[in-house]
């Protein structure tokens, strides 16, 4: 259940008519994250004689879609049927959930058509154009610097997102996408779902068999799957590309691609920049978690209401937990570093050989300088723009309410990017997506989150004095989730509607404070934006024309959470020096069951265990290179046929985001044939059975 | 509140008949942690004009005491009464407290003498006598390494601390102290009183006002005081020697200095040591904290019974995560490594140019060698030999008695250190004190360490499998404290009476479990033991001779939680660039204070405001370079009067576990005034306060 972007920023995908190529210094049989232009081909025709020519590629590119909120899926029928993960589908279970009626828990079947539930805030994204507009971004931005250059940046964006949009088609989403962490800029326009509703979840139980313990880990046991559906105009869309689904499988050493959106990595990232992240990002992010962690799971104790709210949080805070901790082993690796180090002492040298690289000398410098002021302003940063202090749903949407408020009066060019015309649309859906909140929750969350504040700045930071005077965080907690009526949507669309008057009229509490620490919040933004960011940018910039002058073609960019391509087989690895089998069975979940959460198997598995084949394959690893945002991307075999489901990656895998280990790391799915025997022997799910057999391989 | 050393090791005091001296590389004026018998005598001359002669030293050593459990205190009458901080008597108020009486929040006045109340478990020490003992280890561990060292070692231990404490005699008590990271091995004699009675302590609201925000920071508003009186066969012991109360209390500027016993520094580490604490135990230990933290926050908010639990806990655990970010900070700071890099680099040099130092130049990497040791054992060993995965009272009580009743028949040098005979009767007054646990508290502590080692070994560790079987962490933990009688003292006592037999025969789950898993930790403490400290040892004893040999004799070695004494000033410092004055005045207490928790003042000081001198000085910053283990110290002027009683660091002294920064370290005291004011205007411990002024200074 990793490989998934919790709350992403709007970052786009990427996909076939690139035509520059950048390369990194070392790529191993399996590693990348291939754009469908630009696949690894001399390898796949080499190494399993496979040539994939234009018509697969664009099956491949129709077949395959994105959730906006940071997932991959695919369409499994015509009729619109789209597979992803349970852990994917989690928050829409939480969102359709209610005291006393826990979806999470109980999962959900909709055995007729009207059954199918829309999910509050649901995008699906297809993609369908892709324009370089480099030359765009480049000649806006020529010879500016800091404020100048994030300025022509951002006005560039909004102009072609604009156009691209072409008015106020609702179907039609642009984003503007950063290669090479500076390298090149590519306009990606898509077809844009906004009715996406609920088919089918699984219990918790068995979504997340084995829970935090086994997350991350293999042999597993788990069917974290969920199937969405895409509606338009009240109707399921219709979908004629598809991948269909293939119950037998792959073989261990079979070639398997994963046609997905991975949401980031850092692999082209400066040694400055991965101390940075070393030192003060990821243990900062840690230590935060630690401690909600711990709170939440208290909570969570105090009864069943409680525990149904905790979970849902809980899900996602172990998840990063285990995520952020993997990456801190792979920095804190001396031999990492030092390979890290020597790959950029190779290319700094290279740089300094050619006279045509001669201004591209400092750039490395100026990103450890931007580092140095980004380590500097770090925290406030975190607790102002961050909004780390307010750790509740209310303070999101009246930082969103008053910043639209002030934003929409201006040209699209000169807002903030989220703002700008073509983004409006998500910000707003966002906004105004019916999700439920318990006061009492939020007191509790807000209130340590006030004291966190107060820990990190200090009692005498002037914005923990402005923002809790001399009331304690329970307290202020109390008065604001007491005095506030955001929790409403209606509230919220009318402050939306009403904009800068009716933010400047309104006495909501949550709305007074985020009007009140609006502008040391955007001056903190801006210095980031200016000093650390745009100086990044322009460095990276420079640093990828020393590589590719370097190195050549044959190179991926970082992921963007954009349609990528992966090739791996299907291949067991050694954990604590034992070998460890490709694919574990049915049968076997039910041996590692111990009635104890969080392996207390759904009763609904326990009733249906005799009508189960045992031997049939359950989980799967395989060594394609993935990250999260990967989860929910199909397992598809060279014949377009979809094998299987990736939802994780193993302990291995978790270094990823820096280097890619062939020897360590997998990547976990759920296996095509236990798809189709759990939804029709334990969920007897006849209706979504048939649709995925009439497309079927068999 | 900082400078408490919370659950020692067993580490003895330094005094004055040192004849050894080693050296560091660089010392500021106000640097060192010095031993009676050498301190900086050119430099308090020169700057000073002070000249302290061995009856003044005498005097300091026979006024000070060291509590056993990790502070410092001092006599401050002729009646055994005892001044330290109001943390340091902050376990034995929780100790004393039940359901509905909690004495952390109403504070403890022994108005009559009869009223003071005996702590549990506590224990003080004086020190009488010191023998240099490095001869007798030299010999018998001559030519051992790993395990054949350490058994020598601990035989040689066992040897002198018996043949000191001579038969039975429970008023004295002798540790080895290892000084100079194995440089030099040294046997004090302690005066020891076991009776120490609590006489008065105030809320903690005032006792630690400002709580974690304002811990480790000033200006300060802290009345961190207590006051206990040792006893000898149920009458006030007579102390003849004690530092007499200056009220006046000194000037900015003055010379001022502290008697106590600093924990533990790590200024002479290696830097692969120093990198461990960066990499391995702080971010560990810190991310523990930070999750217990969350757990204890919420818990303590379900209820008044269990807030009194939870902060009881709560206190100590924000005090070692504060103190442990400082540090990892420390450590993290590029600048700070370098210099230590090139420190290291010199030493080495050094001792490549000397002929008879060539036996020394493979100390540091052994050193290395037995880090990469530590780093792969670590982890297991947290939850084996340190016992992480269980958070509660029973487990320690019943690892003490398993393994006492496997030990005691042994001959006392070869048993593990802590049970040899002049241990004995410590490790006995710890297990049998009558300290009250809370089983449903013990249960969610428990819970939770329980998942935490299933979470950091994984849930198919053969530790895991043994310990949890198939049962959750929240299922196991209930069933044992559900069946333990552990927390019945007599149950204790007479398990220890019973020996091998008593532990054999009980069923008690805690004594089953701490069986179970005794010989996996048992071997790992050995591996640790022979592959790391060992190694560690030998090859620090070899880098002592080579500082030795280079910089002379004018150097203090690391804290042990031994006597020493550190000379600074009254002075200000500078806090984000703007100067802080040394003094803050009792009347600003009233300004911070907001009525909101943990800046609510008692009632006591409300209904007192008018009465308090606003000017009386409350509490001061000055330039003595103090650690963990220091609370409680005495500040005294160059008279022996004592001035002001230490108890905390500022932030900028956290990193002086590595190094001391004269610019930002200072020690913060409560001035001796502000402690005769508020016991008479606002406590009217009229008994107590009369007390004081008999011996004080007018």
């Amino acid at each position: 259940m990793p490989v998934f972007r919790h709350r992403p920023s709007i970052t786009p995908l990427l996909g076939v008519t690139l035509l520059c190529a950048f390369t990194s210094l070392t790529a191993s049989a399996m590693e990348g994250m291939w754009t469908l232009d630009n696949l690894p081909k001399a390898t796949l025709a080499q190494k399993y004689g496979f040539t994939p020519d234009d018509a697969w590629v664009n099956k491949v590119m129709h077949s395959a879609a994105r959730m906006a909120s940071g997932c991959s899926t695919s369409f499994v029928s015509a009729g619109g049927l789209v597979l992803t993960n349970h852990h994917c589908v989690d928050s829409c279970l939480g969102d359709l959930s209610r005291p006393g009626q826990d979806l999470r828990r109980s999962g959900f079947i909709a055995q007729r058509p009207e059954e199918e539930r829309q999910c509050p805030g649901m995008e699906l994204n297809r993609l369908e154009q892709i324009t370089d507009v480099s030359a765009a971004f480049a000649q806006a931005t020529a010879g500016k610097t800091g404020q100048a250059y994030t300025e022509a940046a951002n006005a560039t964006r909004a102009r072609l997102e604009s156009a691209c949009v072409n008015g106020q088609d609702a179907t039609v989403r642009c984003d503007v996408v950063t290669l090479y962490q500076g390298g090149a800029r590519h306009l990606y326009r898509y077809h844009r779902y906004q009715d996406v509703r609920l088919a089918f979840a699984p219990e918790v139980s068995i979504g997340a068999f084995g829970g935090d313990p086994d997350n991350f880990d293999f042999p597993r046991y788990d069917l974290d799957m969920g199937l969405l559906r895409v509606y338009e105009n009240g109707r399921p869309a219709a979908t004629p590309e598809f991948f269909p689904l293939n119950p037998h499988g792959p073989e261990a050493g079979e070639l398997v691609i994963t046609a997905g959106n991975p949401g980031s990595t850092q692999r082209l990232l400066t040694v400055a920049q991965l101390e940075t992240l070393r030192d003060v990002d990821l243990p900062g992010r840690l230590l935060r978690e630690a401690e909600q962690r711990g709170l939440l799971n208290q909570y969570g104790s105090e009864g069943t209401e409680q525990n149904r709210l905790a979970q849902k949080t809980l899900r996602w805070i172990e998840n990063g937990f285990k995520v952020q901790y993997g990456q801190l082993e792979t920095l804190r690796d001396a031999e990492v570093m030092a390979r890290k180090r020597s790959e950029e002492a190779a290319l700094r040298q290279f740089a300094a050989s050619r006279p045509e690289l001669k201004d591209t000398l400092g750039a490395w410098d100026d990103i450890a300088r931007a580092t140095r002021v980004y380590r500097e302003i770090q925290a406030h940063l975190s607790y102002t723009e961050g909004a780390q202090g307010y750790w509740t749903d209310y303070y999101g949407w009246a930082r969103t309410l008053v910043r639209a408020a002030a934003e929409r009066s201006k040209p699209s060019g000169e807002r903030l990017p989220e703002f700008a015309d073509a983004a409006l649309l998500a910000t707003q859906r966002h906004l105004l997506a019916p999700r439920p909140v318990d006061p009492a929750f939020e007191k509790v969350k807000l209130a340590w989150s006030l004291a966190q504040m107060r820990q990190w700045l200090g009692a005498d930071d002037p914005l923990v004095r402005q923002v809790l005077g001399r009331q304690s965080p329970q307290t202020l907690a109390s008065a604001l989730v007491d005095g506030t009526t955001l929790g409403d949507p209606k509230v919220r669309q009318a402050l939306w509607d009403g904009g800068a008057a009716a933010i400047a009229a309104s006495q909501d509490p949550f709305i007074r404070l985020a009007l009140a620490t609006d502008a040391e919040a955007r001056a903190l933004r801006a210095r980031h934006e200016n000093e650390v960011k745009a100086v990044e940018t322009r460095a990276a910039e420079q640093i990828a024309r020393v590589r590719f002058a370097r190195t050549g073609t044959s190179v991926y960019p970082d992921a963007t959470f954009s349609l990528r391509l992966s090739f791996g087989e299907i291949q067991g690895f050694k954990k604590n020096g034992q070998p460890v089998a490709p694919f574990t069975e049915i049968g076997g979940t039910f041996a590692r069951a111990t009635g104890e959460d969080p392996f207390a198997l759904p009763q609904s598995w326990l009733s249906a265990q005799k009508a189960l084949n045992p031997a049939q394959r359950f989980n799967m690893v395989s060594t394609n290179d993935i990250i999260g945002g990967n989860s929910g991307s199909p397992l598809i075999n060279r014949r377009g046929e979809l094998v299987g489901l990736i939802f994780d990656g193993n302990l291995g895998s978790l270094g990823g985001a820096y280097w890619y280990d062939e020897a360590d790391n997998r990547a976990v799915s759920v296996h095509a044939g236990a798809i189709l025997e759990t939804l029709d022997k334990v969920y007897h799910a006849n209706r979504l059975v048939s649709e995925l057999k009439a497309g079927a391989v068999h």
